[in-house]
């Protein structure tokens, strides 16, 4: 699997090289993120949740869908370059807290829908 | 820089830990998401550009970004793998994609709002 | 059913009490919606699409999608409103296209999930 | 202005028509919903806030604004509709909580960006 690091380059540069640096604020980012993040929900949003399961054996919602992945990576990690996060170590610190709210001894024996114990960092 | 693929197995992990499984639909992973990127939306929607560029720099909001960001890294992460995506080569791609679409020249020479040479992939 | 046009009144003097104005440019408007249009679905990610559809009848989850539908709400009347959009009229011409691209006919024979005949204006 | 009730009926009967009742769970509505603000967020992203504040004057963009705030008008309604909840009513009802909790001498005095004062209902 290719890395982060060089993902992360290789966007800047594709920045950098067209000059669309002034354009790549903080806010503009998060925006853009929202954008392709609600282009991938398009993808989904008709479909049953056995029918999303399936979606990348279908020949035409499987490359759309994961185009949309790409077009979503590309942002998140064009926008934590710009804010100098790394992205693989702030969601391992955050997974870390998480572990501590939700133990897997009240995960496991809770279905309440209440607490957020259905997903972590919720 | 922690590799998205040690990054890939501890979220699943934490998933399967806690018996969450069957809550991780595509669908439902995809709103976690759209849910995630909202609230890093919040935190920066009242900055101005110049604010938001200078965000991790604030003692208060700068942690609070930076778990938002790592949420939103752990939903995309996890809703890659149980899709059979790989997040950094679905980006590659579809980056090269674009590379073809907004050549540096037209890129560069063209303001045009319209066609949507501000950003990769749109 | 109370009027549009008051809540826009009311949501506009709420503003305006509260010397926001200068905070609600159309961009930081968008992403506040899109910030409460995640809360909204934080309410709904974990559910089956049956829970979905009971919902309301939940006295601790009830409240809280009202509470969401009642913020975004809020946030699209008054973007609306700086923007100088009738939101009824804009929805009532958008649904009159939508009409003549995706016709009764059409519609109900097809079940192609590529067309967008799912849905109105998709 | 045309009336939201109105709007809500001719929603329903056009989904009605369509056969598309089954589609129109709450999960589903709520996905569609982000993802006309995800367009809506599209056509704004790469401006600049004075930009984002004179775009309905612009002959090419204004009209797409428009059309996707009257996409995002529609599902915003079809849910509520759905969900049966009186989108004006739950506005006005939060739009009073939040006077409560951001009364106008705390919101003017403060520019703490930590409280949420910016922003009814944040």
């Amino acid at each position: 699997m290719s890395s982060i690091a060089e993902l992360t380059e290789r966007v800047r540069a594709f920045a950098e090289e067209r000059d669309w640096e002034r354009f790549h604020t903080p806010k503009n980012l998060a925006m853009a993120l929202a954008g392709e993040v609600g282009e991938l929900l398009a993808e989904l949003q008709w479909l049953t949740p056995e029918q999303s399961a399936a979606v990348m054996r279908d020949e035409e919602l499987g490359p759309r869908v994961r185009a949309e992945i790409g077009d979503v990576t590309i942002y998140l990690t064009r926008l934590a370059d710009v804010l100098g996060i790394d992205l693989v170590q702030a969601a391992l610190d955050k997974l870390e807290d998480s572990g501590r709210r939700y133990t897997v001894e009240s995960a496991r024996g809770s279905a309440s829908k209440i607490s957020g114990d259905y997903a972590p960092g919720s």
